[in-house]
């Protein structure tokens, strides 16, 4: 699509690939962009493991405009974000007087000990990223933003973040929910896809109590075009017999 | 850790990466890989878009022993796994008897259009995945599993496949919920973790109404040494004055 401002998560955590733990920030960043005009692209999930993260940074910096990652920044022999990213970037990681402040708003200052102060080490040239929940701030360094994994502080974050991106031309979309299986609309629906190159068809098949059905989303930056493809889908799966539920446009 | 078989996990959809829908296929795969004994290494998020599914197959399937990928296995124009596939791997795609045979399981032959016939579409050399619920197969071919995306489906597939991994040595992992902020013991955790190689200690932080906490997990695949390091947590963070759970060992 025209237009087009990219980003990309990478999400930082044994918890998530063991199954320990369900990440929920996928889907909060996703809609927040969207949000913002910028179309998430990729999302990789890596191990707490230096060359992974590191070659994952460089890998999504280099291909999108923006790239957000979640977790490893707490104070625990675990959380190496920082100094991978900072390798990632060939720069010095140092201690941060300004982290150092944010933190010394949460904890006296004889609880800030060394295993604490590891979390106002920031690569140099990186801004920070407010925490207003624990102070521990995240950080921005190029076009990477570096952001908690506990999804209370990871929201809060990204909430201010979202504000200062450049987006593009923002996504709207309209969904169709079809009670027929998308196997007997499928030849119809691609026809529309190849008539409507400026907007962007999927369907999503669901079963509910034995019976199949699709939703059939239509996206695309300009509401009209969208509005009429998507009326053009309803009149297709009405002709086919099928129940249809029109759920209109919606932003995002 | 010794012994260690690996998988990625490959998400092919717009509709996660545009947050219109939560994914839980991560989070299944993760669970039934420890139980097999096969470690969840990465996961990546692609749009239905064939250069990056292409990219992101060759790139999987040389890191990795397994490779499962989920989505655009049906019968629109969106679904472009099984084409983008036969392309990673240089090998044609092609109507496959096996797999019509399945479909006509699940439909009359009058029923079975061209649209649906691209779900017959498989990879030359592949063997299919046998899907009970919709009877539309999945396949594996070399090191790759290309499963439905449907999670109902994705379930019944991947149970399915779960039985004939060759596994490693099982991870079991053992917790500590310990009611205090994670800096506050993360120097005693370090320490633990450098005398404790052959386990991996990991701290998960969390809030819950203002007060900080952290769940401490060791695994390993040794379950007396993962008892036992646990333990250690469990005494240091007596030691340390915090109130403490110790949930002992799991499996995984």
């Amino acid at each position: 699509m025209a237009d087009e401002v990219t980003a990309a998560l990478l999400i930082i955590g044994n918890e998530i690939l063991s199954g320990r733990t369900q990440d929920v920030n996928l889907n909060y960043v996703a809609l927040g962009l969207n949000q913002a005009g910028v179309r998430l692209k990729e999302v990789r999930v890596v191990a707490d493991d230096e060359a992974a993260i590191i070659d994952a940074v460089r890998a999504l910096s280099g291909a999108y405009d923006y790239v957000f990652t979640t977790g490893g920044i707490g104070p625990t022999h675990d959380d190496i974000t920082a100094e991978c990213i900072a390798k990632a970037f060939n720069v010095p990681l140092r201690r941060d007087q300004r982290a150092v402040d944010q933190l010394l708003k949460q904890m006296r200052p004889e609880d800030l000990n060394e295993a604490r102060l590891r979390m106002a080490n920031i690569p140099e040239g990186a801004e920070l990223i407010y925490n207003p929940v624990s102070h521990a701030p995240g950080f921005r360094i190029k076009n990477v933003y570096v952001m908690a994994g506990v999804p209370r502080i990871m929201q809060a974050m990204f909430d201010g973040i979202k504000q200062t991106l450049k987006g593009g031309a923002k996504v709207v979309s309209a969904s169709v929910v079809i009670h027929a299986p998308e196997g007997s609309i499928a030849s119809q629906l691609a026809a529309i896809q190849t008539a409507a190159p400026d907007t962007e068809i999927g369907s999503y098949p669901f079963a509910r109590q034995g019976r199949f059905g699709a939703i059939i989303v239509t996206r695309g930056t300009d509401p009209e075009r969208v509005r009429a493809v998507s009326a053009q889908v309803v009149s297709m799966a009405k002709e086919a017999g099928a129940e249809v539920e029109d759920e209109g446009l919606q932003a995002p």
